[in-house]
């Protein structure tokens, strides 16, 4: 099962896939970030974000991708904001049928390192060990969608972590 | 000009087409909904947005898209809900690279039926005037959209009210 992570956001979405082979045997196909310039409009920034989430989908052929939830801990403003990079990926996805589950930053990273606070320097030594990769090849911004990867990878194959598994969005 | 209307919601999306041939001229192409059940996921509902929206983009060609801006008047899982649809309809148009403007409900009312709390009904028996056709032939829940093209036709086109006129998405 191929999985990609996305940490959508409208300026720098970082994505994350693994290829899950068994329970404890997954490999890494790829991480990295969709940057956006803080001086392009928010049109330009979907337009690059649904281009570089397909072009993903493509390369990668994910069976499933594991996205943050909306949670609204946030002010309103950067909700919407957040949302609209969302929306955006999550239709670019719906087009290609790929199902998308989301969870929450910290079961994500609790799922994925054993505690939902790690840092993002925290998920990277954590990956870098669990993918037998250098620590440098993981840009800081990918570490929560390979989080989100390897939650959902654990929670559809974990039958002790199977409660965690939601409803695809 | 070919100035398309949308009014974005999950469920229920309507859309007006105009064509201005100049300041006191006009006609219209298009009037409608794209609509959701109930019953549908979040993912299927904005895979039949962006869809929806491509085909009438690519079937009318505008020049312009005119958008209800986000406005954050609501409680926040509802301003997300709704971003996450006008995040799926501006990279929609993006990637057409079809300039998107957005315009509150109110200013789009203000500027097409000169009052900004205008009912639906009032807003079709207008358009149904000013377009010379049946009001029956319009769905209520296209006329905020046919406001919002109606608004930037105004906007771009009088120059008493170019005040109107926002910076693109």
């Amino acid at each position: 099962m191929i999985i990609m992570g996305i940490d959508t956001a409208i300026r720098c979405t970082g994505y994350g896939v693994i290829d899950v082979q068994s329970v404890n045997k997954m490999s890494i196909l790829d991480c990295g970030v969709i940057k956006n310039t803080q001086s392009m409009p928010h049109s330009e920034c979907l337009r690059r974000l649904s281009c570089g989430i397909r072009q993903l989908a493509e390369t990668f052929k994910p069976d499933v991708v594991s996205i943050e939830d909306a949670f609204s801990g946030r002010n309103v403003k950067t909700a919407m904001i957040l949302s609209l990079a969302r929306g955006a990926a999550i239709a670019a996805l719906a087009e290609k049928h790929i199902p998308v589950y989301a969870y929450s930053p910290k079961t994500a990273k609790k799922a994925a390192v054993g505690f939902g606070g790690a840092s993002k320097e925290q998920v990277a030594s954590m990956a870098a060990a669990l993918f037998n990769i250098n620590i440098t090849d993981i840009p800081l911004d990918s570490t929560d969608a390979l989080a989100l990867a390897i939650c959902h990878a654990n929670a559809a194959s974990r039958p002790e972590l199977s409660f965690l598994l939601p409803k695809p969005v």
